[in-house]
Order: structure tokens, then C-alpha cells, then sequence
């Protein structure tokens, strides 16, 4: 869904390339292009395929299938189009390192659509994609394309050193996912409620609190407060369904490993407790265990 | 559902009267006795009604209602049959107090049915109900009611001091209740299972922990340890679906407020911290709300 707001866009100022997963959608997309509605409105002619052997070899691969999806997606270009610089577009902590040694881009994103069909995107929260190097790569290919983003009228901000946005997210997304797809609330103001004993606001803020000092012990300075990302996004009223209490709902295999669990596993590293956000981990697993025989 | 399986039986060995919240249910009582099957199977003529004037004074009442339904329960046996000693069988602690200055007496029990139709009740697990003495009742009563509860051919256990017993449970309670109803899991073995990091039984060790420092606290020696009734019950394969999963799946009101909040409103009380229970507390408080709309 990412994806395909990048593809729509980017096919205006560039030639696009889409690898999909089913036959149907690559025909489909080969046919009648890629459409956008919502906050721009146009359609995209483009290039579809299953394999990437049908397709040109490209100077930059955007992934940003879900993190459950992340090693089959790795595991297609592995070997291939040595050339290409890879920019990884996920949720959580680690995704780059599913590369190995190519020039790698790591992006977070906090824009948002909702896919109608196969050829039909809806581009709902225009905010900024954030891009940073990974390991050796030079900041002037982030920039580049960062620059490239922009002109194709999204929005991005190219970052050298992308960590402190990135953990900023991390600890906002594991709160908040996690305590969305355990309650069923969509990102609500209950989330920023503390008066009563029982209010769920005193978890979010401690879970937020553990995650602060994880990335203290990593030695990273938050670029935003998690919690004035909580606050705020519940004043404006968003009620927005994150990603994970969808997958709750579907019954389908959520990001929490790559989400709570990076973090839990950065924890254990630096030896930092996290009782709650364990407990959280835990629970989500156990909920994914419930479906399993269905 | 447990007032009827203590009704049917003590039916048999005594007159009872049961109150009922519907009219259609005390008349079908009245017309048609109540049905046991299962481990026990025979009909028990008795007499019904919506109000307690409509019945006669009696030696002992039986509250039996979830706690949800304590108060009014408890209002409608307000300054009515002085003589009646009240016996309570709740989850949780504190329903005794709603019963001021009675003759009250304890009860937990650990036997289960299945409620099949207004006059037919099915008698699944034969375990034993505890009973003791609460503020100042004498321990004879409460031998003579247990005695009366075993003629009935239902099994009961006296206790000069029943608070061991009550916090057992409630510990056992307060960890599989929450954690059942958050991950959609009956009590199986992922509840005990220590293996892996994101292993469920970690978190339900650590919740018994939590509230075994509270019994301690509170100056309470269990008489059970809960981690280990959770092993047994899981290793028995028993797969119980604990009612606060019905509850959740069904979007009623959970008794969440009698069990875990009763637990960390204590730990408050003697100072000790409950993180994971009220992270629990504030989680299920959460998927209350979240259907609040419904």
C-alpha cells in the first residue's frame, strides 16, 4: 500500500517498475496503470511483473512490503541488480540488515492510504517520508533521492543520521500498536487518559517511558517525544486504526516481532528492563497463537 | 449459573426458593423444576420469583451473581430477611462487604456448568466449594452449611480463616482471567510455557509473582501456589475457557474491577507495585470501551 503511493508518484517524474506478488495484479497494473485519488488525483502508466528478471534493472529498489514479507521480498533480489541502492521503507528496527552489503537507504514513513483494488490507491495522510544512510552509504544519494521524492510531490526529509527519528517512531508504533490491536481501540483519546486508576493513558505513558530508556541506553536522542506524538495525534482526533489492530482483526500474522520484539531484543542488550513492553509482546504472540488453528 | 447448580442440589436436601432477574425464568422454574445433567441427573422442584417478597423468609441466602450484578443483588436484600445468614461465592474480594452488618459467610468455589436452557443446567466440574467465617460469623455456621452443601451431594470444604484460600484463587484468577480474555486463548499450555522470549508463560509467571508479593504484603499464606495450579490445570489439558473470555468475546462487562482491580487497589493500599497487573487492569478496562459504542 506504502508501495504503491510511492510507485504512483514516483511514475510521474521517473520510470517505475512494480515487482507484485500475484500474476493478476501485475496484469492488472500492465493494463490500466496505477491509479490515485484522495489528496492528488491521476493515473500512472507503469511496469509490472512477478519476477524481477521481466523487469530493467533499476538504479533504486524501494521495499516497503510489510515486515513479515520482508525476507521473501529479500530473498528475490538477492544476487540481483548489483547496481540498484535499496531503500527500505518499514516499520520497527532492522530491516536493512536483511541486505547485506548494498548501498542501503533506511526510510520511515508516516503518510497513509487505503488500496480500493489492485489499480486504485487513495492517498489519505500527506506527511513526510524521513531517509537517512545506512552504514557506509553517502548522504548525497540520500539527498538525491529525497529530492526525487519531493518532485514527484510527496513529501520527504533527508536526515543524516536517521536513528533518532527512527527510534522516535519505534517507540511511539510499538505503544501504540500493541495496546490498539490487545484493547480493539482505534488511537483514541484513551490513550492519552490519566485521571483514573484504570485509565489506559498511565500504560501508554510507562510503555513509552520503558522505550525512552532503551534508546538512552543506545545512546540515541529521540528527535520527537513519543508521547507528544501521542497526545497529539489523539487531540487531533485522528481515531486512527493502526496497522496492527487491522491484522488482529483479519486474524493475519501481525509485525509485532519486528516492532515490540526489536525493541525488547535492544533492551535485553543493554540490559535495560522492560517488563511492559515484554508483557506486551507476549500478549500479541499469544493472541496470534489463538488463530492459528483456525 | 452456579446458584443453579447449588439450587438444584440443596433442593434435595432442603426447601429452596430461588430469585430470579426475569419473569419468564421464575415462572418456567415454578412450572417445570430445574434440570441437572451431566455428572448428576434428576429434576428439583422448587419456588421462584422476580422479588424477594414473593418468597419466604429463608435460614441462608446464596449470592452467587457475578460481580457485576453484586450491587443490585445486594439492594434487593437490603434490610429484608434479618434472620438469613448470606453466604457469598464471588471471584474476586470485597463482595462480603456489601452486605453490612449481617451473618455473612465466604465462599469460593471451583466447580463449573454449563447453563443449556432456564430450567436445565449441566454439572461439569465436581470440584470442591471452601467456605469460612467473615468478620465475626462463628466457624459452627459455617461447618453446618458445608455439612448441608455435602448431603446435597455437591463437595464443600470449611475453613476456620478462608483468606488463604480466597487469595489463592484470586491470584490464579486475577493472571489466567486477563490473560485469557487479551489473547483469546483458553487456559492451555502456552500459559505455562518458559522457553522462548516472547513465550506467554513468562508473563503469567511474572503476574503470579507480582501478586504473591501482594498476598505476602497483606500478611496472607496461600494456601496454594497459583503458578503451580496454572501448570496442573494446563498439564490436566483441561483448555477451560475462563468466563472473562466469554465475557470479551461476547462484549459484556468483565468483572475485571473484583478480580484484578481488587488485587491493585490491595498492592496500592500496602505499597507494593503491580505493573503487569495494572498494565493487565488498564488493557481489559481498554477492550471494555472499545465496544462501549457497540
Amino acid at each position: 500500500m506504502i508501495g504503491s503511493l510511492y510507485a504512483v508518484h514516483l511514475g510521474r517524474v521517473s520510470d517505475v517498475s512494480v515487482l507484485c506478488r500475484r500474476e493478476e495484479h501485475a496484469r492488472a497494473l500492465n493494463e490500466q496503470g496505477l491509479r490515485v485519488s484522495g489528496r492528488h488525483d491521476f493515473v500512472t502508466t507503469l511496469r509490472a511483473a512477478t519476477v524481477p528478471g521481466e523487469l530493467p534493472e533499476p538504479e533504486l529498489a524501494i521495499v516497503a512490503t510489510k515486515t513479515t514479507e520482508l525476507e521473501a521480498a529479500a530473498a528475490s533480489l538477492a544476487g540481483r541488480w548489483p547496481g540498484a541502492a535499496i531503500m527500505t521503507v518499514q516499520n520497527g528496527l532492522g530491516a536493512e540488515e536483511a541486505f547485506g552489503k548494498r548501498r542501503v537507504i533506511s526510510a520511515v514513513t508516516f503518510m497513509s492510504g487505503t488500496r480500493h483494488s489492485d489499480t486504485h490507491i487513495e492517498y489519505i495522510l500527506d506527511t513526510e517520508t524521513w531517509l537517512g544512510p545506512y552504514a557506509g552509504t553517502p548522504y548525497e544519494l540520500v539527498e538525491e533521492v529525497a529530492a526525487l521524492i519531493v518532485r514527484s510531490d510527496l513529501k520527504a526529509r533527508p536526515f543524516r543520521d536517521l536513528r533518532p527519528a527512527q527510534w522516535s517512531k519505534l517507540i511511539f508504533n510499538a505503544t501504540v500498536n500493541a495496546v490498539a490491536a490487545l484493547t480493539g481501540l482505534p488511537h483514541d483519546p484513551h490513550f492519552a487518559a490519566r485521571e483514573r486508576l484504570d485509565d489506559l493513558g498511565h500504560l501508554v505513558y510507562d510503555l513509552i517511558a520503558e522505550g525512552k530508556r532503551v534508546a538512552e541506553a543506545a545512546g540515541i536522542e529521540l528527535l520527537e517525544d513519543p508521547w507528544e506524538m501521542n497526545v497529539l495525534a489523539t487531540e487531533r482526533g485522528s481515531r486512527h486504526y493502526p496497522s496492527m489492530l487491522e491484522d488482529v482483526e483479519a486474524h493475519r500474522r501481525t509485525e509485532i516481532d519486528r516492532i515490540t520484539g526489536a525493541l525488547v531484543r535492544e533492551a535485553e542488550q543493554h540490559g535495560v528492563p522492560v517488563p511492559l513492553h515484554a508483557a506486551m509482546y507476549r500478549l500479541v504472540k499469544g493472541r496470534e497463537a489463538s488463530w492459528s488453528s483456525d
